[in-house]
């Protein structure tokens, strides 16, 4: 019954199958193998558009990287407060970048809020030599409250910060999980509502290290310097093959969204479960993987004394993570130990 | 004939093998699985010392987080001016650092001349508010043109700078090449020789992408602030057992040594090989699994029409370069194209 | 009738003349000069404890630099959202600290609420190694908004902050304004009620352009690394004399305070005459030489017909500041224009 | 007998009535004053071509952010092993583009040799992912042996960095100096040459503190770039109206090149009266207010007994600094006492 992480779960084994079919012979090294080229192809087809894609092995690289060639070193990101970028990464955002300003905003289920986007838009000036300038909002998708932004949200979001010039960014750790959510396509969820760069991650949906940045037409020009950040971070491995693969059997036949939709599953289960217990409050929505609820102090004993895992929040709930091999069972087991 | 180089080659068998053990169930994320307890553990006795580790994924991240450790960001980094650091990684020495200096000093095979080292540490003062004093030296083992340093040669180096107040950093990506060439202990070439900080790589010599940072207890005291740099820099890994499990089957019943003499093996039979073509001088000392040759332009044209990949190296020389799985095969082949 | 700022005001003649007369013969260079000793001297009189000092010529500077040595890279500084370091430095604090975060707090007049304090230190861990960790507290007095801290309300600030093992910076760009309005002694207002670390300005009040930088015996063991970052940051003036010179002059018989007792008493005058006027309302407390008041837009206008100048604030009100060279006509001319 | 260095000199009276004379009434802040902008078109007419200045009050900041514009933060500026940006500045370009590589080279006289620098150039690639390209070549302007580049040495560095797409900056910390000695017109010394940005420093010819930084039209694209950086650098004086002061009293009626032809006239007798003394040999060209001198021991131990102040510089030699200010007689009493 661990419910602690996503990333606590094992890889899926068509994963490590393909690493294992990869390790064949000598291979390009630095990302110019053809197994990466393939999997560039891959995402062009599922993405409908032409883009620029290049792969590491955490979302925290991913994320720094991405907003390194957006935002100018003494430019700003707006974000939510809660956002895995200013809250979880020991200040990754300001480190690749070279010392931009994170500027955390507020609104309900770590969405961000319009009127607080607009506010933050409007208070800081886009040309002033004395202040810092927004120059990227950075939308979380499935947000840290384990929430989706629906479609329209992040279209209205997106076009707010277009119209001051501002690059949009998607920290997509847990991106299948909202498509799933979402059920629309992959392009109506980025660059058709207006996302330049997309944090993609596969390492909390069943790969073993495997994140992608991809550039969307609108930031492509950004590539090559992307290639020289990444370089310059450590972050352009060898041997990619191996990261390569993992995005080919991950994306083969469907099994991303196919285990996107077990891990939603299983949290809408758990979430479902949960509510029906008598205190136990929801505290957001469960659009993805991850629940979040209020418990009685009893019920978490009980959880706790039957050997479940999850962790206490800082909002004051607990915090639940399904992954794609989380199963039936096991909720079941969670639901009988919380009700006593 | 693949001789560009050892990041071209396959991973051994029995690191995919062990990645697919350690994919069972949960475990705990960032680096606090058992595994990885396990393969400290192992260092542990192997350096015959305690010690501390973190693991990445790429040698450029280990040396970089390294230094970042080591040296203040207003300090100085002492190199051969062929250094890996220097040449190869796109500043990320500069970057992870904050601004740090490299000073490229001289000296023959890649190797930092002695001399040039005591000038450099007269020339530059430790404590003078308008110049940038110098606090690392780093060391490559086996060094850029395929040549390992002494035990000597380490130990005159860094009691040179330890005088001074540096700490002595060894970039050891290809270590095993060069502890297999010198038949010492790994604790000999290390802390014992006076290394606070060693760059552990295993991905050129048959990881899929494992390479570690190991502060001998000299440096001890600076792993939180390395862990933190990880952390910051996108290189703490949520699934660390897929790394940690490659190590440990690298290190298991020796497996990195009779790799690293596999390759030092096949280095030295195509160096005495291209020795005793006509034409044929051999640049620097074969001490490892590279081979540097001044070849004829007929040989090097028989190579290449002959299929063979190397590289050609700024030096005039070509590079080639073995890996644990060069075959006897390819090598007669290669020079046999290059006798026409 | 120039109230736009008191950095638009001239300096005061005796500072002149201090230059004038500084300029005599050879001097040590780079801030070894016998004026600059002295000056530390008066400054530990009047500090009343030793303490470590260095000069610059801009608030910027010397804001940036005093966090940049509490500070480590990955560390977070907590100031208010209005703070100047935060809002009005172009990130200076940011790129002199390698990307610390400012974390913007909120609170009544641009004072730090201390719910909003105690909340923050609370949420932000002192030691994960995922989460930025809170190092230093930075207090504007006087604030941005004209307010003045108490010295109950520094003393509380600075515990708290002390409590979770941080620095406390005080950004004094108007300390004599500050201190003129409190009644109590420099000492008082900061190491005894826990300020590590003062930006000591003097340009708004008489100065050309002298700033300081003052480390009292809490942070004092920092003074090699502000130096290095003094040099490092192109703030070390080759003829650092001329600096000293105008603190010297400032310091002398008590001018600074005079001064700041001055500009305080045409900001009273100022802000009792607007409060008389029908419509107007004072938005903060006018605890120094700064009056913001909300004003009917026919008063604006008709203050602007008459050449008076200051500036919209983003708070909705108007900003006017008095300088030490504010003549009372000043005043009673721009009231007139008010009131029509 | 104060030969130590000309940041030891006083500064010009007729700087310091312009001072004085600024310090009238109210002026717009942050280098909007009407004095800054005249300055400029002084500096309009004296240079032949449009441009784009601001002032600082360092070299070390004129630099610093002279090359945070035209290098980026993973790209290489070329410059002299003996640069004041190397070895004197504490890293500070370093720190100012945020970890760009300076790669010191080798020539006679602290001037860059042509093949050293052709063979940078050709050795470090303009686009290759793993290295750091050259961006910028630095040309130190006198050079720090006292030594000037000639018109032709300029172009012909000059051309071979453009022809590789580098910036040419120009050090002029002494450009006064250099622009007596080879009597050409500062637009022949700089753009017409191929400088894209000159570091245009009165500090030691005359000034308190008053530098500047101009962008040829080649690099006037930058100019909002610059701003900013002088803004987050904290070197965008509130009251910036005094530095505007010194500069235009030291370009009125040519004091600035009468100033630097009497010190080089001081140099050149200095430089002519030592070299006539037995056992004493000039170490470099004197083309300018400086002079390098091998003494035997009992000169210079005569000299230091009659209280004279000189360096003794890295190279062996003895570093003597006339300024606008050294006095025949002081020479004299010099040359006397190192007679014996």
């Amino acid at each position: 019954m661990n419910f602690l992480s996503d990333t606590t779960a094992p890889a899926h084994p068509r994963l490590i199958e393909a690493i294992s079919r990869a390790n064949e012979g000598f291979a390009p090294s630095y990302g110019a193998d053809p197994l990466s080229a393939q999997v560039r192809e891959r995402l062009v087809d599922l993405f409908e558009t032409d883009l620029e894609v290049l792969f590491t092995t955490a979302g925290t690289a991913s994320n720094a990287l991405a907003l390194s060639v957006l935002a100018p070193r003494d430019g700003m990101i707006l974000c939510h407060d809660e956002a895995h970028i200013h809250r979880d990464e020991r200040g990754a955002p300001e480190f690749f970048t070279g010392g931009a300003k994170l500027l955390p905003l507020h609104g309900e289920h770590a969405k961000i809020d319009m009127a607080e986007l607009d506010g933050a838009l409007a208070e800081w000036p886009a040309d002033f030599v004395h202040a810092t300038p927004p120059k990227v909002l950075s939308l979380s998708q499935l947000a840290e409250a384990g929430s989706a932004y629906s479609l329209d949200a992040v279209r209205e979001r997106a076009k707010a910060a277009k119209d001051h010039g501002l690059f949009v960014h998607m920290d997509g750790a847990r991106f299948a999980n909202a498509l799933a959510h979402l059920d629309c396509s992959p392009a109506e969820l980025t660059w058709k509502a207006g996302i330049d760069a997309l944090s993609l991650g596969a390492t909390k949906n069943g790969a073993l290290a495997a994140e992608a940045v991809i550039l969307f037409p609108s930031a492509a020009d950004r590539f090559p310097a992307l290639q020289a950040a990444q370089k310059r971070a450590g972050h352009m491995l060898a041997k990619m093959r191996y990261v390569a693969a993992q995005f080919d059997a991950w994306l083969d036949d469907g099994l991303w969204l196919e285990l996107a939709r077990d891990a939603n599953a299983a949290g809408t289960a758990l979430s479902d479960g949960l509510a029906a217990i008598e205190g136990v409050e929801i505290a957001h929505p469960t659009d993805g993987n991850e629940v979040f609820a209020r418990l009685p102090e009893t019920v978490a004993d009980r959880m706790r004394d039957a050997g479940a895992g999850f962790y206490a929040w800082p909002d004051g709930s607990a915090r639940f993570v399904a992954s794609w091999c989380t199963r039936e069972a096991e909720i079941k087991d969670l639901l009988k130990a919380a009700r006593g």
